[in-house]
């Protein structure tokens, strides 16, 4: 009889955008009338830019027409893409990388989920506390995790806090751990590392033979200066990282479906003789047996997001969300709420007032304000006492949201 | 250090399809004249149909208006498709299924690589030989496969031989295994399985315990009555079998990337602890942790297909290539040549002449008749001595390479 794979049993069945579904589904039962507005869930409201309507449109006709129909493309991702991206993403900041070290896909998640097939179980991994839960929860899946503790941890899992007593910048592990995931711009904090702080890891990632996972799906958001938008940025990162990133926020393709991830060959792990292999080649083989591109018409989309107007228009709606994150921001401090992040980030992340826990500042929001958050406590038990809020919505729901929460302080 | 999942270098480094594109592009560097026509690999040729294209550009155009954008969907897909595809694909069979046992995705080829996530290591798997390399390869990946013998076989899986010799339909395994792969109709060999026959599965897998992980991503190309569409129309499948279902062939998706998996929820397997466990969650649980949707304009695209207009739309097509599959067929079988499938599937299986090996016969073909088949043994050492062709191409084609190959006879 089939076995499956025990790691499953593992995981807490609750989930945590489902138990905040949950919760407003309940609170709205009994409150039919209750205008709620959301600043909970990350994703974007604006709608596709006209760049982007007008080469899905192109590609769609494309695919009417048996001269210009495609098939499978490749399992990497098209080389027309592929070339932008290098050259507005990485070229443009000093960064060099062959084509073959970009591959597309239908979504960072799905990447950073999938990229735990090339390790063995054994590895001991690092993330940040609080934490965006796929990371950790493709790791229990894979055996990786060990068990859940009372305080809401796994044992297997080497955690680095990241609080406002740290400035939200995670001190080095005692304990040396294989892989680190590392996400900057940050999800849910929205704060970010500078390029020396950065650095400080990309070199102790050297100096232990340590892998970086690196998300970087929000960079796209950054406003200052010494932000790095790509870890390769950093001297010698593309010996230790990877990095991984998304069209989802950068131009709203969460519902369209497009990302990349990039693996320089000079990326190494160990064999169980004691070789190096280059994950290079791994996740191309992970990819062209597990996978079989991402489609035709949506990496033309993508591709558009490169042209001078396509810039333009996406930047149009980052600077909407990030206006609206400075309104959260300057709303709500000004109402006394200790606030983070928001600035090179879609997200604020802030204290509950009085120290009250996430759910409970949750519930109150919800039935006082009918405003839904997101509580910090769901990203991990170091976002305890913290509540993280979207600038995804849209204007009007925004300034709203921010009078309701404004008032009850 | 990262220690890589050694499984990752037991696998051979040629695959199948590379080799072959090597073959042709080293013919082609010193015969650059030669018009090459390929019936090598199961690629669609035909544009997609008006009613899909309409939906695209209906979808693109929501996405480009605030008030009926779509971010992120259901990780499951949307109800709109699930409700299409159980009405037309399953009820219409007498099938009954429930909307949370249908789950969209980007293709076949992912889920029935990802499904392998749900399981142990020590998994004992099945497949017929020949076989579509996937199966394979992705156990290989997994751990499950052993080690690969001088003969071409993995040591812990079980081969299902298909031959003319039995008519390529599979005897049952001595050794029970827990996990077997069916795909029918079957590439590559086009042949299928009768209801009486497939019957024999399923009892099987009722009787001993057996998962059957059922590949029917050919069923629109079924003529003949007696052959299943799906596995569920045998009694007692729900219990034992899950099946993958594609809108690649069906409606010339493959570059549009769509297809579905069912996972009835009386499907179940054991923990460690020897209870049972209903798949359904789990798969549900593999999805949304890393998978984030299908696109919404692919899935107004599948939508597109169930309607009137659209079934008729793709039938012509399928026509189209069935009747390219009777071409290669008469005409081959006219020259000579030992031919399979064909009638109920887009391949068309051949003996090599004389009881040359695949590759010899693959070159000969390239050599003296310009046209690229796929060798038979590139899908299993069953396959040695026969090669697949694909009826995909279009027509002219078609006939001018039959035409050239039945020549050499």
């Amino acid at each position: 009889m089939a076995c499956i794979n025990n790691n499953f049993t593992k995981i807490p069945e609750n989930y945590l955008f489902s138990e905040i579904a949950h919760r407003v589904a309940e609170y709205k039962a009994s409150h039919a009338d209750a205008s709620i507005i959301s600043l909970g869930i990350g994703d974007v409201t604006r709608p596709l830019c006209p760049s982007v309507i007008q080469a899905l449109h192109q590609a769609v006709d494309e695919m009417a027409d048996e001269k210009t129909f495609r098939g499978y493309g490749p399992e990497q991702g098209y080389k027309f893409l592929i070339e932008k991206i290098i050259k507005h993403d990485y070229n443009s900041r000093g960064i060099s990388l062959d084509t073959d070290e970009v591959f597309i896909s239908d979504g960072a998640k799905s990447d950073l989920g999938n990229i735990g097939d090339l390790f063995d179980f054994s590895n001991l991994v690092a993330v940040t506390d609080p934490v965006y839960p796929v990371y950790v929860d493709s790791n229990v899946m894979a055996g990786r995790a060990g068990i859940m503790g009372k305080n809401g941890r796994w044992s297997n899992i080497v955690y680095l806090p990241c609080s406002s007593e740290n400035k939200f910048v995670p001190a080095l592990p005692k304990l040396v751990p294989d892989i680190i995931y590392l996400c900057y711009p940050n999800n849910p904090t929205g704060t970010t590392l500078t390029k020396s702080e950065l650095k400080v890891w990309v070199d102790y990632a050297r100096e232990h033979g340590v892998l970086i996972l690196f998300d970087s799906a929000y960079e796209a958001f950054i406003t200052e200066p010494d932000v790095p938008h790509s870890i390769y940025e950093i001297d010698g990162a593309k010996d230790v990282a990877i990095e991984f990133r998304s069209f989802s926020k950068t131009a709203g393709f969460t519902g369209l479906r497009c990302g990349y991830t990039v693996v320089p060959k000079t990326v190494t792990a160990s064999t169980s003789d004691g070789s190096h292999i280059a994950l290079n080649r791994l996740w191309n083989r992970r990819q062209c047996t597990k996978f079989n591109g991402t489609a035709y018409i949506v990496q033309r989309a993508a591709e558009a997001v490169y042209s001078e107007q396509g810039k333009k228009e996406i930047k149009q709606n980052i600077d909407y969300y990030l206006t609206n994150a400075k309104i959260i921001r300057d709303g709500l401090s000004y109402a006394g709420m200790k606030l983070y992040g928001g600035v090179n980030a879609p997200y604020i992340w802030a204290k509950t007032p009085n120290n009250i826990d996430s759910w409970t500042f949750f519930d109150q929001i919800l039935t006082e304000c009918n405003v839904v958050i997101t509580p910090g406590v769901g990203f991990g038990p170091q976002g305890e006492g913290y509540i993280r809020m979207t600038a995804f919505g849209n204007r009007d729901n925004c300034v709203e949201a921010v009078k309701r929460i404004a008032k009850i302080f």
